[in-house]
């Protein structure tokens, strides 16, 4: 790329889109005060938060103890940015009023030296900075970064990215080559710095942010001397399982993704950003190696990764149990995250389609369609009597629970789906980049793109321009991903003389006018996909996808005991759209298969043999809205 | 049936067989002699036993503190019990001055109440009797009477027996309707007691393992209330766990073995053995119905029980995950006696033909070929990477450790095979029952017979008959099972005219003369064999058996990657007699089968293609015998 290709602000971007929109006025309407009332204690219920009162309590403003997780304040932190995205979605000023309110408490909550965690201020204010690898305090400065940068893009307001900066500048003082060696034992504040850096433009905080990657690996024992010197623990967690820190190699080094899978991919997508804005190929090979080996040999078919419950982690090659997965919702976010610094780097179909695998399916699952319960665990199957229950099987609930002590996953679905038209987007001094289909209205400088689309139930888009005056040369690239086929393009209803096709995406570069419009129309026929042979988990099975849409099966519709069920090779699939209840506006999936019948013994020489049966498949992000029942993504063909 | 049938003394049968004398004869010549040496602390780098010890420190004879599990006496009772049946298959009288002088030692260390228990005289004395639920007193115990009664069948020293009844007559004095109620935490105090019946003639002994039988389930909170009572624990394990205590009904009205499975199925064997000698129909038919549910719905295919290692205990009906089975070797054996036991009130097939696979299967691969290691989890598929090191998978070794800290599986692997004379042969005053194939020498009342048997590996056995003075007049039943195929049966070369069939058992009933010989010939065909649908683990899959023997793919022989590979349909299964190494003298499977490639991406459109391949499949009891590498039972089938 000759020029440099960037993120857009969110501002830039309006959504009007048939399957998104009514997703964020969900969020906005429902998650939002919801989670608001969470942070002030004020539901009955569910586990006690006191995020919004340590910040009081710090700030001087309010006498009590600290309660909650160390990392309690990073709850707070994802609550604004969530805020701040909807904010642009849908104005709210009294919910602004909210959030400023609560910005000035951080402020206050913030010490002299620029130190902003309520955790230590409050109750081990001698232990500061000691235990990096447990205690999160980078962390939380991270996420808080995330939420300064927001609100000021969001407000114009930077109250709050002051305070940020102030404690970026308190860290660099303090940590760094030749002062405190330190690295995150959770990595999120490499990607906080690098956002201060993109809204302030001060090198520092990149530098701060490299420091910190670079650091990371270089003494595999860091963690565990950090322990001997400051002799006292808070969790007890190990500190010499380098592998669950990623600290087992420097990380131009690593070549397999280890470790707890939503720090591995937090990680990754901060190397990216650092390898976009230095240009440094090392680290970029780096992150190439990464994503292929997650990509290829480690991630579900939803976009989950993470095989195990223990450690949240990464396990080995191949190793993919759909019903023991621990896919945390966090982990599909994490890797949407990696994929658009990497798509930022280079557009390509490659990075597109994993970002839009994880986020209708991986992603959207940690969701109840109705906005109130949430999964962290995305299995790709469940049995009811097993998940949930029996020992390996603990972490995979068969329905999605309320809320969580631990509370990540919520709001972090809340700033992804908020945040949409970041991912869907990208600019640069010659391109606009539309990664995936997005309806609405968005802002660049070149031109504002008017965007209808019917994705992802049908392959039908249309980019209406408007071009600013003398910008109408540019480059529009829009992706046409390799699941559409018989794909038309019209240009202002004509097949257009100059387009090139490249990694997936489609370049018209011309002098745009106002008016002209690119007109996408493709089918998108149901696919039988097969897992490579070296997973020992999807043996002779398939799994059905339509465009990005990944489907499974459910008791409720096929019945009980989903492994009798066969899918017939060769028999057609047939698309309907649904029109009762949760499923409604859904395309579902129909098709002739066999159940097999119910032996009387337990083992017998007798081959199993089946009776025609009608399977019906539903969306994989739309399971488990209609009660307990079994759920299964890949299924037996026959 | 008329005639009540016995178990035969052990001493009745000498074993010459060509399959199981060498196995005897390893055990006699390395587990006994290796185990003794253990119990004494003689061996570098295993676990500290002390057993030996904790009795002379408990006699007064040596001074020291007790070491080791609650439980410890009852290793020293397991090796004296095996050592009584070694002694049968191989005198050796310096074995047997050391037995009896052990059993000197723990005559010595009885108290004058009769009570005997290392622990508590040493460590806690003033806490005898009161966690019943934890430690395991009864249970140690109840060995120490099948160790007596043993060693009493087999040299006529009654020393022991007579220790062992001062301790039940102790045990009945405190235990009982209108005394004190109690039930052991782990069951095995009922087997003893019926053992110390049969042996000893004592309805008393029958009345008290009644009791503990009769009382379980009564109070499903007595384990709970018992620990309130006594205001202290000792491992700390859930009282209010009654699916793992058995304690959720009584025993009568369970319908579903539940809980720990060694704990279950050694509580149905004594409920089996008591309703035979009481003639009871209601917990004749509990028993069915446990029998039933076991081997109908939970057990593998190898006759290992136990789906999960939490709890090492059953899970629910169809739950039967290879790569994640408990499959206690201790839990077939227990199968095995609930197995003998029925075949005692009835001799069917339906009984017999799940102890001759427990242990042609699930018991004996708990023994490496060599005698020096073993298993405790006998699972159907081991991946390495995965097997013993990711969370759900951790108690399924992918090779036999060498000993363990709680020693249960090994003694009770030497027990069983040491008499496995009792287990081939029953009697009663009309017949004697030969259950399965077992060469060598057996006296009955009525006649002395010679076996010889070529069985596993054919299907070629001979019964000659030398009938005692005026006793020639009874039925010879021999169990033909339903794998036997083409099955010619010559009495003195000639079809027999008296011959009926009767639940698998061939029953010849005449005058019988010196030298009569009946012989019997069968096919044993390869068999495949398909498992119920309602298990979600084998779909589509199919496992090879040939007579009692299931069969297993080894890396070792077939490649890494076996989930890989498919059996072809209709392909003809071919039998080789192994040459070389641990397979020498074994029957092993050949196959023309198919191995799917690998693709180059994970997930793809392209259906798997397979390339030729040649299968072997190995009996499974010697897999693991050639190094770490993968292993399964079931496999797919194309």
């Amino acid at each position: 790329m000759d020029q440099k290709i960037q993120e857009v602000n969110l501002s830039q971007v309006k959504v009007h889109d048939g399957f998104w929109s009514a997703r964020q006025r969900l969020i906005a309407d429902v998650v939002i005060p919801f989670q608001e009332k969470v942070l002030n204690d004020e539901v009955e219920g569910v586990e006690k938060s006191h995020a919004f009162a340590n910040f009081r309590i710090a700030a001087g403003m309010e006498d009590g103890e600290f309660y909650g997780m160390v990392f309690q304040d990073s709850d707070v932190a994802k609550w604004l940015e969530g805020v701040a995205y909807s904010l642009i979605v849908k104005p709210d000023k009294a919910l602004e009023k909210r959030a400023d309110d609560i910005i000035a408490v951080i402020e206050k909550a913030q010490q002299q030296d620029g130190y902003l965690n309520t955790y230590f201020t409050i109750m081990e204010p001698e232990h500061r900075w000691q235990n990096l690898q447990e205690c999160h305090e980078l962390y939380c400065a991270g996420h808080m970064m995330e939420a300064a940068a927001a609100y000021y893009d969001a407000t114009g307001k930077d109250r709050l990215l002051r305070v940020m900066e102030r404690m970026a500048d308190h860290i660099a003082a303090r940590f760094g080559t030749d002062k405190q060696p330190g690295i995150p034992g959770h990595q999120e504040i490499e990607i906080g710095l690098m956002k201060l850096y993109h809204t302030t433009g001060r090198e520092k905080y990149r530098n701060l942010a490299q420091y910190f990657i670079d650091e990371r690996g270089k003494n595999p024992n860091f963690f565990k001397e950090e322990k001997e010197k400051r002799g006292w623990v808070h969790f007890g967690t190990d500190p010499e399982d380098t592998a669950y820190n990623q600290c087992f190699a420097p990380v131009r080094e690593q070549k397999t993704a280890e470790g707890h899978s939503v720090r591995a991919v937090y990680m990754y997508t901060a190397m990216a950003d650092l390898a976009h804005a230095t240009g440094e190929k090392e680290l970029l090979d780096a992150c190439e190696t990464l994503w292929d080996n997650i990509t290829q040999k480690r991630m579900y078919l939803t976009g989950g990764i993470g095989s195990t419950g223990e450690g949240e982690a990464f396990t080995i090659d191949y190793d993919l149990p759909g019903d023991m997965a621990y896919a945390e919702t966090c982990a599909s976010i994490g890797l949407a995250f990696f994929a658009k610094k990497m798509l930022d780097i280079r557009p390509s179909d490659r990075y597109a389609e994993v970002l839009e695998r994880a986020l209708y399916n991986g992603i959207l699952s940690g969701m109840q369609l109705d906005g109130k319960r949430f999964f962290y665990v995305n299995p790709l199957e469940v049995n009811p009597g097993i998940s949930g229950k029996l020992h390996g099987y603990k972490h995979v609930l068969p329905q999605r629970p309320g809320w969580y002590a631990c509370a990540c996953c919520p709001p972090n679905l809340v700033r992804m789906v908020m945040s949409l038209g970041k991912y869907a987007w990208s600019q640069s001094e010659q391109a606009i980049y539309s990664h995936f289909y997005l309806g609405g209205r968005a802002e660049f400088d070149q031109a504002v793109l008017e965007v209808e689309s019917r994705f992802p139930w049908e392959g039908k888009v249309s980019y209406t321009v408007d071009p600013k005056p003398g910008r109408g040369s540019f480059t529009l690239a829009v992706r046409i991903s390799a699941y559409a086929k018989d794909t038309k393009i019209l240009l202002n209803g004509m097949a257009p003389d100059n387009a090139r096709v490249q990694e997936g995406y489609l370049h018209i570069s011309r002098e745009w006018q106002k008016g002209d419009t690119l007109e996408i129309s493709f089918a998108m026929p149901v696919r039988r996909i097969y897992c490579n042979t070296k997973v020992r988990s999807n043996e002779n099975c398939v799994a059905l996808m339509r465009g990005p849409i990944v489907y499974c099966f459910e008791g409720v519709d096929n019945g009980a005991d989903l492994q009798q069920l066969r899918l017939l090779r060769g028999e057609e699939i047939t698309t309907e759209i649904g029109t009762e209840g949760v499923l409604a506006g859904m395309v579902v999936l129909k098709a002739k298969g066999k159940r097999m019948a119910t032996e009387k013994t337990l083992y017998s020489e007798n081959r199993p043999t089946g009776e025609p049966a009608e399977l019906k498949a539903i969306p994989y992000f739309a399971w488990g809205n209609r009660g307990e029942n079994q759920m299964r993504v890949w299924i037996q063909e026959a």
